[in-house]
């Protein structure tokens, strides 16, 4: 399928332990000279939503025939099952826990009968690839590294396991603005490095946010009217909207982070429902 | 004697200056497309004993032919050698200090002569390979990295420098648990990212812990007598025993931190002795 | 120009969001199997010297034929270029706001004619290689990375967009300690990971601190006398002088952090005037 089958690593791992280069090891044994890239190991521990976030705004950006190994796994060595999914042309390699949500929503929406013939999906059971009697904590290490490995290095997908029915896999519907009367509620899905807020609102929302005469955008209690296209336009002075490199309504502060204006923990922060109003309902 | 010959880095450098960054250039400049991958760069300041422990539980997971560039080095410009080591099938390069102790530990455990036969050591200080007046401050850019690189790029590991004798090597004692009486007295070897505090009990005694029928673990006042295999089965609100991934017996806090629970500093947490009672002694 | 056309990474982009993998997944998509090193992703948001002096120090112990994709870009979306430019055999991809001073620096100082001949710089606006319709605000995805990842992959320099003098890039006078009667005013140029302090002094002036028979630094109203070549021959109980891995004058505490040991912020730390006494001006 691809002509460069890297290997992007997703985890809740940090860095602080060898957990990460340990995965690392066992593909590089697998399929020695696969690039690998990590996306980020500073998922909150456990934080499956927060992990599928960071995968729905890069599996994008990488080739076709990439490999993202994606290990947030609360259920390490319960009955959730370890699985690989191909879908739009890339690899989907780590527990069935809801962690592939957005590539799966994505699958759902598409019209193209040939892309869904593509989506498939597998439970990581061939014993020839696995070991009998993996670690019941780190299956990082035994399950999916050697999986990705093996995808890496060739492997055809079918071979890992047993077929899994896409449907029955685990998912979560992604968060959705939603209108009432003439007002948009919308929710935080994600605050990034630079205190920047994002929303849920994207698309042909997100435009009429941006081409309504003047919008209001409440948060926590502040009043939210500035819209910019790039942080150098933003007021000095005020949080400002922007569309982000998503694609989503972001809400920022110029040379300093929307999220500390807030003056709220990150939890809080993502407990607020935001309500955007003057704005009329998109067609 | 590998395929890959893989560069992996352990150091105390942080990751906010280019220290590690200009490591791996000076390894690529030697050996270009060489695989890199971190371990940790996060060992607190000069602290040999915790960069002992994450290639403890990293370097088996790793090919054959490895190269393991660890760099923590509080003696940096003294008279400690710049080394290099070959044992069980890969290469460790780094400082004399006592870093190698557990791939070390191993080697003295082994019976088998040809085991024993393939572990060498030698200093760095074939004046071909090394700038004649290196950093005394930077050895890991001057000394290390270019000897990991050397290695990468397939120099035999003799031409590296002189040989050193294997038994000359600086090494710490591994911390095992005591018996007293009829109570095991263990020890804190590692808090992960996750809050776990795993100990030095391992193999035949942690399997002793495992099978008897209600032993009590105590560690800063705290009696501990859960056990689980896995996470999910933990208790929900109890600290838990479980068996970590690199076989030592290890404190756990479902869905939490058990470092946390205990309230303590690290250190405090590291200067704990645990006791475990209601165990029969090992065969 | 090189065999390995490595890409080393510099952002203030974090690692706990997509973004640096995003930017390594756009550049294998182009050039499968280029090395990818991480010099670091910890500057502070938009802090362009603190970027600046991470490349200073680094990208010399890089291979020639390198490319530096730098991204620390507050002006993103404005009118500032996106620029890559070519200089001591490698090349500096990332926004024209300053980030390649320090190279440029050097170009600068070169009396080799030949050296002089070998930098140039172009926008990247060459409409085949760039989105018509790139976001704002990720440039680094959708200007830079591409840009990085064709000269990875061989295209010629002057294929990514029109040239430009490299006397017009934007560039900062790198701090320079000056001569007050018999005094030194130096500057803080960096705090590293380990809390050592480095300064502005180098070359003939650091040499001149080091011979000098008493010279005393005075930062914070800390007055500092000892010296020392490396950390383990530094006094116990004191700050002292050591010279650093770059070449500049820098201060340290053995087993500890010199940045610590001041009591100030870093902010406070950086606004300091060194002082430097009891030397005679350099010749």
């Amino acid at each position: 399928m691809a002509t460069a089958p890297l290997v992007a690593l997703l985890s809740d791992f940090g860095v602080s332990d060898g957990y990460v280069g340990v995965m690392k090891g066992v593909i590089l044994g697998i399929a020695p000279h696969t690039p690998l890239v990590d996306l980020t190991h500073e998922i909150p521990p456990q934080d499956v939503r927060a992990a599928a976030w960071v995968l729905h705004t890069s599996w994008r950006s990488f080739p076709e025939g990439s490999v993202f190994l994606c290990v947030v796994d609360p259920g390490v060595g319960s009955a959730r099952h370890p699985i690989a999914l191909q879908a739009s042309g890339r690899y989907f390699v780590g527990p069935d826990n809801g962690l592939f949500s957005y590539p799966l929503a994505e699958v759902k929406d598409a019209s193209d009968a040939s892309g869904a013939a593509d989506t498939r999906a597998v439970i990581l059971d061939n014993p020839r690839y696995f070991p009998p009697a993996p670690s019941m904590t780190f299956h990082g290490r035994d399950i999916f590294a050697p999986a990705a490995g093996r995808l890496a290095a060739g492997v055809p997908f079918e071979e890992l396991g047993q077929a899994l029915a896409v449907d029955a896999l685990a998912r979560f519907a992604p968060p959705q603005p939603e209108w009432r009367a003439n007002t948009l509620l919308a929710h935080v899905v994600h605050i990034d490095h630079f205190g920047n807020i994002v929303t849920d609102v994207r698309g042909p929302w997100a435009r009429v946010v941006f081409t309504a005469p003047a919008p209001t955008l409440t948060i926590a209690g502040r009043r939210i009217t500035a819209r910019a296209r790039t942080f150098a336009e933003g007021p000095a002075d005020a949080l400002f909207l922007y569309p982000d490199s998503s694609g989503h309504l972001a809400i920022a502060q110029r040379n300093g982070s929307a999220a500390a204006a807030l003056a709220l923990p990150p939890a809080d922060i993502f407990a607020q429902t935001i309500t955007i109003s003057d704005i009329e309902p998109s067609t």
